[in-house]
């Protein structure tokens, strides 16, 4: 069925995995490749109505309805866009996917992470991606590089993010072959070059 | 913890629940009682914005974010508005809830029933009905009785409501003690007799 290659990009608010994620875009896409970036919540019509909701700090949202409206925007996303563009034999670029409610909804929110796997599941069907780049940093360095106007996901607080962020290790630990951790403390530039080695090696389409 | 008794009304779309539940409202009101009367998916500003999405057709939405959406919604629903006001003391009388995510996502769009009754679970928590009656008619009385502009959910065809109202009776079946049905064939004020019957006899708080 899937004769495309999938790649996502993974970590908390302010790791810098959305640069790392163009950078990969105009990089790929100078290759040659034909090129699908997109952005989780969002990329369909269904999905950014979502995102205004997800993002809006003045609606009350309980962590089971958060993770509720994350998965019906992927599961839209995927049966939509990802999984035709793969069938297609296009490059699927991803900032953020699923790992990132295995992370945000069960280890920050402290939802059944069994459950979330289901889910998950469900939402992705085989839309699996083929390597992911966790862009790993400390809750000190993420806050120094995000904007001054938070949204509602931003304003959690640290103990949130430190939860997070050893969620996501622990997510790599558990998916050694698709997930590589980069040191998010690096600069740009060197950061790129180590996603670029890795792309070269991996994508062999 | 529960102090309160919580009823709800199901059926397929021109079944004539709404117009039991809304007479329910005023009858329960007359008797005294301190009353909350609720439609799903709403009655949260989360809630009213998702349903927006639901019913809205042009959108693009599969079963499975359709699924999700729903279940965000009851989620904020059921934590915000329907648990405190049971831990009140309140009578919540509510027009749809968890047995329609059963019957319409679960019977009608074929997704596994048995995770949804894991996702139902979680999103209501112990909120569940004292007493739900189940308003059943067959496909062409409640053709026959919807208004003629049709939302996305109402345009669905005659197989999918067929299937929605046998999940709808296999609810019932398997919930005797809890699910009522009644024919939704019958007169208003006929059908309303019999839901106050039920109602004087099992509402004893």
């Amino acid at each position: 069925m899937k004769h495309g290659w999938f790649v996502t990009f993974e970590g908390i608010d302010g790791s810098g995995k959305t640069t790392q994620w163009k950078l990969t875009e105009k990089y790929l896409r100078k290759c040659g490749y034909d090129l699908l970036a997109l952005r989780e919540p969002g990329s369909t019509a269904l999905a950014e109505r979502i995102r205004k909701i997800l993002l809006d700090k003045k609606l009350a949202i309980t962590p089971v309805a958060e993770l509720n409206l994350y998965l019906a925007a992927r599961a839209g996303l995927v049966q939509e866009v990802i999984a035709p563009a793969l069938k297609q034999g296009r490059v699927v670029v991803c900032d953020r996917f699923y790992d990132s409610t295995t992370a945000y909804q069960g280890y920050g929110r402290g939802l059944d992470i069994a459950l979330i796997r289901k889910l998950n599941a469900l939402a992705v069907g085989s839309c699996i991606p083929d390597l992911t780049f966790l862009v790993d940093v400390d809750y000190a360095t993420s806050l120094s590089r995000r904007k001054k106007t938070s949204d509602r996901l931003e304003s959690e607080s640290r103990a949130f993010f430190k939860r997070v962020r050893e969620g996501f290790l622990e997510i790599a630990r558990k998916n050694k072959k698709r997930v590589v951790v980069l040191d998010g403390r690096t600069s740009v530039d060197e950061l790129f070059a180590e996603v670029r080695a890795w792309l070269n090696r991996r994508l062999t389409i």
